[in-house]
Formats: C-alpha cells, structure tokens, sequence
C-alpha cells in the first residue's frame, strides 16, 4: 500500500502535461481566443471536465502552457559549448529563431499584447523570460553586475531580437539565416557602443568575452 | 435654436475630455488596478453616474486615456526642423524620454503586460505607436519602402527605446541625457550594420540622410 499514492500522482503529473502539451499545441498555432477547453480536451483524447478539474479554466491553462514554453525555450538557450563566443550567440539566436518558428502564432499573439489576465501572470512570466535571457548573456559574458550601459545595452538587444521575431513571422520577406547573422552583427556593434559609454564594458571587449 | 445642437455637443466633448484628463494624470501616475472610476470622478470634479455615462466602465476610460496619450506622444515627436538629422533624432529621444518621465507608472505598467483588455484594444494602441514611430523615422530619411533590412533595423531600435525607458524608469541608475546619446549612437551603429547587409541603406548612409 505504500507506493500507491505516489504512483497515482504520477500519473496525476502525467495526465497535467498531457493536457498542457495539447494546449501548447494549439496555442502555439491558434490566437488564444480562437482555442477553446474543447479543442484542448479533443486533442489530449480527454474529457472537458477532466480539463477543468486539472486547470479551472481556460486562462489557467493558458498561464501553464506559457510557462511550458518558457522553460522549453529556455532550456533550448542553454549554451552548448560551442568554441568561440559569437559562434555560440549565432547557434542560440537559431534556436531561439526555431522556437518562434513553432510556437508562431502564439508568440506573435503573445507579444502583440496577449490576452486578458487581470493578474499580470503573463506578463510577469514574459517579462521572466527576458530577465533570464540577459542572466545568460552576462554569464557567458562573466560579468557578475553589468552596470546600467551593459544592462540597457543587453535588454535593447534583447528586445529587438523579440521584434525582429515578431517582423519575421509577420512578414517573412528575408532569409532567416540572413537575419539571424544581422542580429548578431548588432550584438557587436551595440557592444562597441557600450565600450564607449562605459570602459569596464570596453576592457571588457578588449580582453575578449570569455570562450 | 439653430445653434444649440452644436454648443451642446462642444461642451459635451469638454466634459469628456476633462474626464480623459484626469483620469489620464492618474492612469499615468499609478497602475491601472490602483486606480477607481471615483478617483478619477473625484480628480475631474464629476460624478461617478457621469463617467459611467460617458465610458461605461474603467476599461473604455482607460483606453480613452491611452488613446489620448499616444496622440499626446505623436503631437510631441513631430520634427521641428533642427538642423541636422541627428540632432534631430536626438531632440526627439529627448521629447521621448520627457512623456516617459511625465507618465512614469503608466508607461512601465502599459508596456510590462498591461491590464486586462479581451478585445486586444490596448495592444492595438501600443502596436499603432510603434508603426507611427517607424513611419516618423522613415518619412525622416525620404525612404518610402525601407525594405526588410531597414524595417527590421528601425523597429528594433524602436524597440530598444521603449526598452531603455523602461529600465531608465526601474533602476535611473544612469544619467537620462547619457542615455539619450548611446541611444543615437545605437541608431547610428545600427544603420552602420543594416548598410552591410543591404546596399540601398549604405547609399542612403553614405548620401547622408535627407536634412
């Protein structure tokens, strides 16, 4: 008797991520208004109530495949060991770019405003994203405490990578590979302005980002 | 009596405005949810029954206010005609920065997340913005179609302002006029890379941009 309720909350466990799984799937290819508890249900082969028994509706759901796909994307993020620094920046800015390609119609929507959430839960899961991407970069960087021109330097590219995301999709009127490699050359160029704005990011150039 | 209809109507529209300015003053000075329909009856001099008459309910009001505001940010990023393109640039961020300062809460809270709004009303606004914000900046350099490579480039420096007031908000840990200048000298580097990667920009940078 003792393993049974830790098998039935594995189960339990299994049965939350299929479902979450499935409202990924559709979230990520539908505008969130467009997907509804039935869909979800249909696509994980479960019953209505069971979803709402797991999620009480279907913003919750919403808020847990969102941090689904935060931690899948930031999971993909982590640096592989690629030798040289922009090397390894251009390999995550392609899986960053294979993300968007996947999830697009639920990141677009997402980062055009995004649906209603009086909480701010998915906002402040956005707004988690973007704090570990720059955690990432200053870590590959070895910089403990950026400073304000690191820091604002870091969060604007951040952030125009997410437009440039949001233009591609929308548009798709440039090679993805192209765009990727001129996002890494403003990386650079943003960097040099910022050695000129603040010498210990310029040392910090000079002496190369650590490998 | 032929002119009453239109006297009543005007000062109809001054009530409305008046309530819009109020509630704009405190929509830009707390967040959202800190602000009641009674605050900003109270701040106008109303009543609360008037409000609601004109707004139905904080959601309309607030994107009334935020309606007025972003007319209020167009207004003031018209160029003036300084001399030179970048001064100009320059003048702008600043006159930027001025409206990011005078509606500090708003701003940060609006573009975090935003309150809850299902008809995507909100986004629409922020994303006009931005389109104008491009729009201003290409009418600037004489470009009619910017084509990917410059349209990428300039709403990710769009993008990085917005991002660099938010942060100059958060933590004003450098100084504004600091940032207005590594913010031009981003746009400057930034154009410096869009012309590496498509020809008509570098004959743009390299004609000098339209004074």
């Amino acid at each position: 008797m003792g393993t049974r309720p830790a098998r039935r909350r594995l189960s339990v466990d299994r049965r939350r991520e299929e479902l979450i799984t499935a409202a990924l799937e559709l979230f990520s290819r539908h505008e969130a208004e467009d997907v509804s508890i039935d869909d979800v249900a249909t696509a994980a082969g479960a019953s209505r109530a069971l979803v709402y028994h797991y999620f009480g509706g279907k913003q919750e759901l919403y808020v847990a495949s969102l941090r689904s796909a935060a931690e899948e994307l930031e999971a993909r993020l982590r640096p592989e060991g690629a030798e040289r620094p922009l090397e390894r920046l251009s390999r995550g800015l392609s899986r960053y770019f294979d993300f968007v390609e996947e999830h697009a119609a639920g990141f677009a929507a997402l980062l055009k405003g995004g649906p209603a959430n009086r909480a701010g839960e998915v906002g402040e899961i956005v707004e988690s994203v973007r704090r570990r991407l720059l955690r990432l970069i200053t870590d590959e960087m070895r910089v403990a405490d950026p400073g304000p021109v690191l820091r604002i330097t870091l969060r604007s590219w951040i952030a125009s990578v997410e437009t440039a995301g949001l233009d591609w999709l929308e548009h798709r009127d440039m090679e993805r590979a192209e765009l990727e490699r001129m996002l890494v050359d403003h990386m650079v160029a943003l960097l040099e302005v910022a050695g000129r704005h603040d010498h210990r990011v310029r040392e910090l150039i000079e002496m190369g980002p650590a490998s």
